[in-house]
């Protein structure tokens, strides 16, 4: 299973546009997702914390996130939103690798959407103040009276494959020996295909073919959805851009499958990541 | 080829960085995409229009495209954008359908760039003033400092099979006998696949397995990237929403085929549209 995939909740999208239906499930079934800012409140259980609707701050905003086998589950605006996304975070990190799947799904998209409306709280057509609409699937300008929506910002992720070793890169700013696929947004006026042959190209100078997909994954930090693809390469050599990476090299089969497993010639991604997740289909094709 | 894919700019993302560059790339030897509001300028030849840069409004601000055979390309922003994102102008059908393949991915990129800017004039975060930076891919806030990148929604629409039959929707508002794929924006904290399977349930009460991609394409009314998938479905009983669909109906083989050519028990989509090429795909195959 993806991380971040597999919500348990029903999203249960015909009672957004219903004012009446929102105010009817705001009752005393309803549970609030324990957030401390955008960090994960978590039980004694270790899973995911919620309470009611009494425990959020008063005035905020509320975000209907969907139904848990019927009870209507909440989740409060907080005051500010990830200003600079970023997830070095050890908390976090503990967090994502504790939470059952369901758990960390509910979780992600929850960050992502109060996130998202912490941060547009002002109209970017016109700079009048907006206001929370449609259980929070969307935010109205009071002032022009624009329609803002959720963003979802799609990246696509790659594996670039030449006579059976991998391109992979490390990041700027990541430490030595770590390792994982290249990535980037996909941009205005490109297919999926286009955006993976243009960023491999950036990034490392290397022309592929044959792009095919493999698997996609959210990943709220603060809203991607991670396109992951598999690509064959032209030819091996690299033009690195030290802009975009620190390094790119090639590693084999065996030294991948050594990597995954903890002992291999770099630190491979962690499990929650898409990347982890294409190795592993890589390994096992 | 898909509509919009296949553009010949190179987008020179390196240069996009550098002020320098960007300003030294404003002269003599640079063209600017003739635009009419969003609306795209064509030569006598049909194909796009371009003029100097001495054509651009004094004060607009400009994007940059990229090059075209070494030569600059930039687009300028209008005064407003697309307030009302729709696309049911015939002028516009006709330059969609007149356009040669990489002028009509020139011009989609631009549009959706171009749009995005005169939306986004203002900070979503402090309600300042933002203004064009690395050349028109992205905007920063003049009072929070807050950074703002285009926008790309992806969207899933989806050839939902059952024993050889297709279903199909026709969209609230269209004309009688028009019928296209199930399509709906993904949303935070879901999957590519979950999309799928979410929205078709939400339409058509119909739900799917096996869901696999097919192809995207960039689509610029205003900025979504669809992205078309196949998947199986459970049994053929339909439960409409409809508040989302005035109809929906399982088409056979046969039925499809003729649609395409132009003959058949409903209109299909044109050419353009990622459905067309769903349907031929699915034909094909």
């Amino acid at each position: 299973m993806l991380a971040f995939t597999g919500s348990r909740l029903d999203r249960a999208d015909n009672l957004r546009a219903d004012p009446d239906a929102i105010a009817g499930m705001m009752n005393w079934r309803a549970r609030l997702l324990a957030l401390d800012g955008l960090m994960p409140g978590l039980g004694d259980d270790g899973a995911l914390a919620w309470s009611s609707l009494a425990e959020a701050p008063e005035g905020c905003e509320l975000v209907f996130l969907g139904t848990d086998e019927g009870k209507p589950c909440f989740a409060a605006v907080p005051d500010r939103g990830d200003v600079a996304p970023r997830m070095a975070n050890p908390a976090l990190w503990q967090a994502m690798a504790s939470l059952r799947p369901d758990d960390l799904a509910i979780y992600g998209g929850a960050r992502s959407l109060v996130d998202w409306h912490a941060r547009h709280r002002f109209c970017a057509q016109c700079g009048g103040k907006t206001v929370l609409a449609k259980g929070g699937w969307q935010r109205d300008c009071t002032n022009c009276g624009a329609q803002h929506f959720p963003r979802t910002d799609p990246v696509t992720i790659m594996l670039v494959e030449y006579e059976d070793r991998l391109l992979l890169g490390r990041g700027l700013g990541w430490g030595e020996g770590r390792f994982s696929a290249l990535a980037g947004f996909v941009e205005p006026g490109e297919s999926l295909e286009e955006g993976v042959a243009r960023e491999v190209f950036e990034e490392a100078g290397v022309v592929v073919r044959d792009v095919r997909y493999v698997a996609s994954q959210p990943w709220p930090f603060p809203s991607q959805l991670m396109i992951g693809c598999h690509a064959t390469a032209e030819a091996d050599a690299i033009a690195l851009d030290e802009t975009e990476l620190a390094e790119a090299r090639w590693f084999t089969r065996d030294e991948v499958r050594a990597a995954l497993a903890g002992d291999g010639p770099f630190v491979a991604p962690p499990a929650q990541a898409i990347a982890h997740h294409l190795m592993t289909w890589w390994i096992e094709e």
